[in-house]
């Protein structure tokens, strides 16, 4: 598969994305990748690397989004950015997916804009994948909309399960409704609406799903609006770090500390890379018609290489194409849920 | 002042909470505290204690919520429970404040039944302390509402405030809006709208605040809707949880690692009493007419002590009073402010 990868996005690009792009193709053998931005940049971090060279090129594009940029403004100013071009190139189809550790909101409304949806789908959602006790799970949608309605998160959940099965090899992957409590009638109107369509879906729907319960690796997908998913997502994020921070200042204050510490290292270090975003590389923006990976602004190398990963797993599974089939098979079906829902609300 | 204690509220009641007031009253000189349960089962807890015996007396309930009862149904058939009982005895000002480790949602319910809402407030809301990388923070709300408007939020920001500056002597207390983005223009429609009333108040008001930033400690206040604050609070007791039990196994799994745990045990039980929940006691329901501590099904009997001390600080601070006034100090200028909003969206 072809894989454009942004290679100006990112807190450390374009050393540590072209690093990334390097490592992908001297590891995997099936993929190509295209290498957007700066010309002059991109070579000179090339130059004395050591790669199959006909499985990486270059397509110039002579603007970067920073990323602090207004999505508005980007849009409009910033037609020639490496974002831009990359997602062009796949609505060209000169390329296969797009990878971008750029910002985010410029991504998401470029490929929106560009490629757009798939027939059927409200609302694309971003499906991010979490670490827990036992393995992960994904959240979708972890911050692509807010103000979502009950469709919406029940489309939601339909493509966190197709991904779930089709890109993790989960079977039959178990969904949840991330709420306020477990009977059906806990929550808000969202979350309640929405647990009467996934209850009469064929998903594999277990239930409402409470904040403390969702790191304990008991379910595949944890839908949720993305207002909600978002902050899900930063709150862990932040709260992880903390931790670590705390305990680390706490081991290193006490008298057998330091000791402690040197002994734990290699265990901190297993922690750290079993709970390392690094090891999903990014995010997939899905319901778009094209495959669009959203890494973390900080991303190493090795997310890229990971992102990249994930791109070319998603391309080869043609992940659009099971999407839309997946609508349209539930299309009749959520014709005649959506209508009983609204005839029960009458009575 | 007076304090009621649900005795049999919580998992561990009554012997952790009869021991949590015997343990109150020898510590605390200006409290007395009134045990509200089965007469027979606390005077059983209470036999063989030694405590200032005038401080605790018994008011007898005969009927227990259980923690999985339907809201509805304890309302309807319990109206001899410790928790119905224990708040008649505020609401007749036979006590000055009410503890409970018991259903938080009967709490709530028959607070908000029996003291009512204070004048002015559109809705009470649950106050959770946090702690962080530096102290404290308060998140409210924590759970008592789903789908709040822009005024609730508004009035959780005043409340908030309140809380922290008078009960935790915090001067000019920073507030800020859970949110997904900095900006004032990022969230969703109704932290969008409730950001423009915060602006225009005399709150000490700092912008929109991100899930991953919370826990550093920059903020006194953190104001959300009850939906968000829960899964806020569940998900961080869920993952510090979590994480503590991934890297001791991470530790024990490691040659030199049984050692390291060894030296490192006086840090972790650092770590966790700085992180204990039971530091805090409980979290207080603002806006109801009279004092309300919710505490933690979980509460241990030093928790338990804690919330004691809390409502006592609550109702000697006569918190309610200082509430009511803000409520009215803001009800003019408000008025103007949501007028002007309007008029500004017609526009």
């Amino acid at each position: 598969m072809k894989v454009v990868l942004d290679a100006m996005g990112g807190d450390y690009a374009p050393s540590v994305t072209v690093e990334g792009a390097v490592e992908t193709v001297n590891e995997v053998e099936d993929i190509e990748i295209i290498l957007v931005g700066s010309e002059d940049l991109i070579w000179k971090e090339l130059r004395n690397k050591s790669y199959p060279a006909e499985r990486i090129s270059i397509v110039h594009a002579s603007q970067t989004v920073s990323m602090d940029e207004k999505v508005s403004l980007a849009l409009r100013r910033k037609k020639d950015s490496s974002i831009r071009r990359g997602i062009e190139l796949v609505r060209e189809g000169k390329a296969d997916a797009f990878v971008s550790a750029g910002h985010s909101g410029v991504v998401m409304a470029t490929a929106l804009l560009r490629l757009g949806k798939l027939t059927g789908v409200s609302r694309p959602a971003i499906a991010a994948t979490m670490p827990t006790m036992k393995g992960r799970f994904i959240l979708i949608d972890a911050g692509a909309n807010v103000d979502s309605e009950p469709l919406n998160l029940f489309q939601f959940a339909l493509m966190g399960s197709a991904y779930s099965s089709r890109i993790y090899g989960v079977s039959n992957p178990k969904i949840a409704l991330l709420s306020i409590g477990e009977e059906d009638t806990k929550g808000n109107d969202l979350t309640r609406e929405t647990f009467k369509l996934l209850s009469k879906s064929d998903l594999n729907f277990v239930g409402n799903i409470e904040g403390k319960d969702i790191f304990k690796g008991e379910v595949d997908v944890v839908v949720c609006d993305g207002f909600i998913g978002n902050i899900a997502l930063k709150i862990s994020e932040g709260l992880a770090e903390t931790v670590m921070k705390m305990l680390k200042k706490e081991i290193v204050d006490i008298i057998t500390g330091r000791l402690a510490y040197l002994l734990m290292k290699p265990a901190i270090k297993n922690f750290k890379k079993k709970t390392d975003y690094a090891e999903y590389g990014g995010a997939p923006l899905l319901g778009i018609n094209g495959t669009c990976i959203i890494s973390h602004g900080r991303s190493s190398a090795k997310a890229i290489r990971n992102a990249l990963k994930l791109a070319n797993r998603f391309a080869q599974q043609k992940f659009s194409e099971v999407i839309a089939y997946e609508l349209q098979r539930y299309a009749e079906e959520m014709k005649s849920v959506l209508h009983e829902t609204a005839v029960q609300e009458v009575h």
